[in-house]
């Protein structure tokens, strides 16, 4: 079953960083068709978070057919997002790796990877005319 | 001079958007000690934000020793952070939008490559013991 992470540093709210996993779970195939999510209660008892900030995150996948509820049952996994198949991420996934761990063994952490990634995928919709 | 993007769908408030880019700026030598912020007038009539997001910001960046305000004169660059110089991002830059181009060419959107690259992080912390 996911597991999530929440990082109170990002800036980003917690809801929508759960949001994010699930669907990025789903696009990499850790997450497929009638899985379970898990219940408010395991999310709240394995990550500092309000149960109100997991549902609120569970009603957006909702609202976006990604999964459903289902009364006394729980949470299931409905639709995949739109995208490449999960065996797309394998080969990206490595090579992104290699990446990483040649910034880091230059000096670079976290907020500076992040930052150049959004740099250069802004350079990359300037170029595509779609910024 | 530097010009700041903030992306309202990104979840991560303005202000810090905005501390990201000059400290991000400051990193790869696009703003260098002694350089001069643009004023708040200018960010506003450049991005739609609110004034006192900018200044949130600048007195952010203020309170991290990077930038001091001169009265009446404006805000000014006193430091960079810590990291590699400038020097180290050309080539990390260049490759990682070799890589970029691969995952839009795979079909990922922004994202997938973001989530995509927070789990690389989160990887890279867990074999380090430092997650």
């Amino acid at each position: 079953m996911i597991s999530f992470r929440v990082d109170g540093r990002s800036g980003v709210p917690a809801y929508l960083q759960i949001v994010q996993q699930v669907r990025q779970a789903l696009r990499m195939g850790a997450l497929d068709m009638g899985d379970q999510l898990p219940s408010v209660r395991e999310v709240v008892a394995a990550v500092v978070v309000n149960p109100n900030t997991v549902l609120k995150a569970y009603r957006e996948l909702e609202r976006e057919g990604l999964v459903e509820a289902r009364a006394g049952a729980g949470t299931f996994v409905r639709a995949r997002p739109p995208g490449p198949p999960p065996s797309t991420y394998s080969p990206l996934g490595r090579s992104l790796a290699r990446w990483v761990s040649e910034a880091r063994s230059a000096g670079l952490d976290d907020e500076a990877i992040e930052s150049l990634l959004q740099l250069t995928l802004r350079a990359a919709h300037l170029r595509e005319g779609i910024a």
